[in-house]
């Protein structure tokens, strides 16, 4: 399988129009970027630049690809043998995949021909889009969770494949683990599961199900408690399991009251070990409202795989230089009313106290450093260990503990800061 | 490549402790159907099971997926050795593809033994929750735009391959056509796209940008005109195609505004049958709200391919019915407080004027018709031509053209109907 139809048909059409007055041959950098938080971030996290280099290996029109593009007339017979032999041989840099992000930053830049450049322009948002939004929603979860242990569970609820990268991002973001399986295999995500409601349900009594599920795991395992009376769930599971048992799962009605019960119960039958882990449509809202619950394991469904609200992160790749026809190079940029960008080829610098700025002219301000890193170097993809997923969850732990308090509100506010143009 | 690992672990570990107890080979039935419509909706509209049969044929574990379930320690070896022969030979039924549901609807019913039904939980919630909740949006933009053609452009804001099926089920719906390539040719969907901004800034000028394309697709192509100024490049699209041209499109700005100015000026170029088109940021409420002004056809991207702010359908798949030991079926449901539905094996009715009810016996009332239809039968996936795509798409239509008015107004309001047990 390749990855090169996962692209939005004008960028073929362009190549096209590009091949054929000699555009496409030209030196070009774009950039992408977001122009604004989605409401109410604070920051933003840079998630898929694994996975982008996954897929960009596979970026090579094969002759299945080929034959449907001729078949369905997006190209014409000189692209498609253009395509026949596409490579990209252009240099991408980045900011590490798990640094926050702010409204502005250029997080990615192609420099390439502009032909090669433009049609990795879906495939390229496509992924940080979706793992962005991912993981900022998650890393927002992680700081409400102060150190309490987060578990992804909403594959169920997004697409298949979808779900597999969410989990990813969520664990890239501070998640603990994963309950998808495929996220497992893939990127090495820890992953986690015991039972459903449907488990208690085919057995003729609740503790008939969790004897079997302790027959299997043994004590050191989470009973799910709320399949009809609460009270009476925790009973049988200390009962069965003994006071040794590992955890028990809440899945419905009010969690702060109910954690609070259970605890008790759980303590007056000895139990004091352990522990108590929820579910049920948690964010980071309801996760900061528990804190003050007993409440030792999240597991975060919908709400974390579907952004909490902000599905995709809102990025934009845009031509933001272009060689002219005396070989220099020139900043373009959108003029017209409302989306207005700025051109040129910029170069990204942060301060140590956070501040970040950019530069036209490659320069690096006193006491600040260039944070791109190259990930394309002239075609030649640089190797990540199973998409760098370990690497970047370090990324994101050191970017989230550098925050200012301000930034790590979970309350709705205002990006805590923009990237512009440097002036001393 | 299998589906097997698009699981969440806990079903692989209920398989394990039902197979050490039996319950694993006893009979059940599992039911999908959703709780709720999300917020303001007044229909659902089903998607994705054409998808599903293409991944259940690909639910089978092979020696990598059972290679990390072993290393893993996610399954004892006699679980592991079980799924190595895993076929799924059981019954499923379901509405058909296209068809509205309401809060309740057994949309999906699985009938198997309880381990062969329960594993597939993640696996059908995963691909009827996404694809249902991008049909359900995609049907109101369809109804608002009362006709007038909408292209689906949503791939760059999501997931790469959420993004291919997310332009089939909008296409499903009622779109007209997509901008992703892949869906093009995986499930025959119709492509569409001409330029982006990149095409015009690449060039030294933008009546060079024009040139290129016109080349390249003759007047009959449709030209960006608001990189720079609307009405300049109004003007010269004009002047470089004349006034055959196919259409404008308009990206930024207030497009109510922007489409009026438009189509005056273009008027007065003598461009009378150029057509307008608009992108940027649309969804129902302002296809609606756009209806009085003069625009042909509309663009729709991240709304649609996110759902237009419920990115997913909310479905659950819950055990409905299991054998007992004397060999009759047990109807169960969860009991315990905010989360209850109910048990047994549902026969859905529809009557002629659009009510829904479902009975437990398995009678037909009155003037009443059966709804779901088989689509795997004891193991055997009923073939599906391109994913059954155009079939959902004629079901799709009839179904919204049945709709009442009530059902079909844009506005936020509560679901039309529910789905309840009948009483004559």
């Amino acid at each position: 399988m390749t990855t090169a139809l996962l692209t939005d048909m004008y960028e073929l059409t362009m190549l096209d129009a590009a091949l054929a007055d000699g555009t496409a041959s030209r030196r070009a950098v774009f950039e992408a970027f977001a122009r604004r938080l989605p409401p109410g971030r604070r920051f933003g996290m840079l998630g898929g630049i694994g996975r982008l280099l996954d897929a960009l290996r596979d970026f090579r029109f094969d002759d299945a690809d080929l034959a449907y593009l001729r078949d369905a007339s997006v190209v014409t017979e000189r692209t498609a043998q253009h395509l026949a032999d596409f490579r990209f041989t252009g240099t991408i840099t980045a900011l590490p995949e798990g640094e926050v992000y702010w409204p502005g930053t250029p997080v990615l830049q192609v420099e390439g021909t502009f032909g090669e450049a433009m049609i990795l322009e879906t495939l390229i948002l496509s992924i940080l889009n979706h793992d962005s939004a991912v993981a900022s929603a998650a890393a927002r979860m992680v700081i409400a969770a102060q150190g309490r242990p987060l578990i992804e569970m909403g594959s169920r609820r997004v697409h298949e494949d979808a779900a597999v990268s969410a989990a990813r991002a969520a664990y890239v973001a501070g998640f603990g683990s994963t309950s998808n399986l495929e996220a497992g295999r893939r990127y090495g995500v820890p992953v986690a599961g015991t039972a459903a409601h449907a488990s208690v349900l085919a057995r003729p009594t609740e503790r008939e199900a969790f004897a079997a599920q302790i027959a299997l795991s043994g004590p050191r395992t989470t009973i799910l408690v709320d399949t009809y009376d609460i009270a009476q769930g925790i009973r049988t599971a200390v009962e069965v399991a003994g006071p040794e048992l590992f955890a028990i799962r809440l899945d419905s009605g009010d969690l702060l009251v109910e954690a609070r019960k259970a605890r008790d119960q759980l303590d007056s039958l000895g139990a004091t070990g352990t522990k108590i882990a929820t579910s049920s449509d948690l964010d980071e809202y309801l996760i900061e409202e528990a804190q003050g619950a007993p409440i030792d394991v999240y597991g975060v469904g919908t709400r974390v795989a579907t952004g909490s609200g902000s599905p995709t992160a809102g990025m934009v790749y845009k031509l933001v230089a272009i060689e002219g026809a005396d070989g220099s190079m020139r900043p373009v940029a959108k003029k017209s009313s409302s989306k207005q960008s700025t051109g040129g080829d910029k170069t990204l610098v942060r301060f140590p106290d956070g501040r970040e700025a950019w530069t036209l002219d490659g320069s690096i301000p006193d006491g600040a450093a260039a944070v791109h890193e190259t990930i394309v170097d002239h075609g030649e993809i640089c190797a990540l260990e199973r998409s760098g997923t370990e690497r970047a969850r370090a990324t994101a732990a050191a970017a989230i503990a550098a925050l200012p308090a301000r930034a790590r509100r979970t309350a709705r506010g205002e990006a805590y800061r923009t990237s512009e143009e440097w002036s001393a």
